[in-house]
């Protein structure tokens, strides 16, 4: 029996091959945004998106090569948000997956170019004959991207987040919050392969709700080891959310608090799977998983 | 006869119409981005590249609800690149449309999250089913727009734009960028149409080299206009370029020589337009209103 840990450096190796075929290499005037925007996508992460495509993609029997493309996408946008959300303006993070954040590796224009352009890409990638067969479905995943991504999804949780900083939340207003920031994108990632595979509704509406316990359990998680965790395992810098007066699940309820909320969720997510009415274990353990990792 | 200023004005209108509808209303905790979305889109620009979609579209009988639909995805693009091309880490630009930029307006990272999310709106508005019934079209769509907004496109040209700042270009370097950065989008716009109507390659293939004249005689006048023009008329800072040591058509042939140029694309563009076998008095009305301009 494959491990999950086997099962997910096998789709991010995958990932990593299709994300350096994807992206144009450094060559003419472009030459420095091509070496940002591969420099923001290439050679880190644990790749939870793609792997949530494939892991969705495989209960429906669509081909794998479709999958990394829609996983691609979905990593792209993922890419472009954190170049953004790093940059002085917003969070201004100095490091990225142990790496000086873009924007210090590069400059600011150039970062702030480089993710408007993956972004593009990421379209680019989905409307593309090569994702599916059936035009009709690549304009469904564009459509869903495009929203997770967009004013009513993670752009408009940024919003709300940099809003946010130093006021008082309601548990509401911060499950909102989350929803859009990271739910959404997530949300996509889960939903996108129930979409390549043309499943029934009922099966894409548990996903979605699967998708948004994992959403809102991955928030929490990250909250946690901003609170607990170890920079040199995280590869990002800590203790910003309090430092900024963000308001978190963590800070509202406490880390006891926030930990029995993660077993709520993880109990919510199970029983949202048990009515796929069929084993699905890879998406039980990919939660047992986000709520347990340490980075 | 209908003139072309009220033609240009009537698609105007429909498009401020169009944009007004898909931009989301301020409501909730993303009112400010909202706000800035509608700030950095609406009430203004000449709206030339959705009249070159209505221009185009009307050749080849595309109802007009789907003209106005690429129209605006195509100004939502152009609309986001202006707002994040005038942050202080780019053109570092007070006004815009003679009103303070949007940043000015609002702050950096709302500017730097409206540009981001009037991106995903664009491409939402194309693979909706309203553009087009056929979704291959939509999805030619897509792939042409993010091709054209890309790295491959207007970013690769802002970050040439750039790099070329205090350096000396040579001809075919700054033909090179201004292809990239300004040709491409128009590129665009003046074959959205075809697409639209599914019109013959070759069809296709002119409206693409008329693009091509259109675009550099657009950026050399706009060049002209920041030498030669009003502030109050272009509703920008002017001498920037020379300021920032820009490389520009202008300023390698000298005014004299860079309205030589213009003429020189006016009739290539229009022996382009002789090709097509049918009369096109609007797309050669379109190219003498692009090279007279005074804003």
């Amino acid at each position: 029996m494959v491990s999950l840990a086997e099962r997910m450096a096998t789709v991010a190796e995958a990932i990593e091959l299709a994300l350096d075929r994807l992206l144009p290499r450094p060559s003419g005037g472009q030459a420095r945004l091509q070496e940002a925007m591969r420099y923001a996508t290439l050679g880190g992460g644990k790749r939870l998106r793609p792997f949530l495509v494939a892991a969705g993609a495989e209960l429906f029997d669509v081909p794998r090569a479709q999958a990394l493309r829609a996983g691609a996408a979905v990593e792209l946008i993922h890419a472009y948000s954190l170049v953004h959300d790093d940059l002085p303006a917003m969070d201004d993070a100095l490091t990225r997956r142990g790496r000086p954040s873009c924007h210090r590796q590069f400059d600011e224009a150039t970062a702030i170019l480089a993710g408007d352009a993956l972004q593009s890409l990421a379209f680019e990638v989905l409307a593309a004959p090569a994702t599916h067969p059936d035009p009709a479905v690549r304009c469904a995943l564009v459509q869903e991207l495009a929203q997770a991504a967009g004013v009513a999804g993670m752009c408009g949780g940024q919003m709300i987040d940099l809003e946010a900083e130093g006021r008082a939340l309601s548990m509401d207003q911060v499950l909102e919050l989350q929803r859009l920031k990271t739910g959404a994108l997530l949300g996509f990632a889960c939903e996108a392969g129930a979409i390549l595979g043309q499943a029934p509704a009922a099966a894409r509406a548990v996903l979605r709700a699967y998708a948004a316990d994992l959403g809102l359990a991955f928030q929490i998680q990250d909250d946690l080891l901003d609170v607990t965790g170890d920079a040199k395992v995280t590869g990002k810098d800590l203790g910003r959310d309090a430092a900024a007066g963000k308001a978190t699940v963590v800070g509202l309820l406490g880390v006891d608090g926030a930990r029995g909320r993660l077993r709520e969720l993880s109990a919510s997510a199970n029983r949202q799977l048990d009515r796929l009415g069929r084993e699905v274990p890879v998406l039980r353990q990919v939660f047992e998983f986000v709520i347990s990792r340490s980075n």
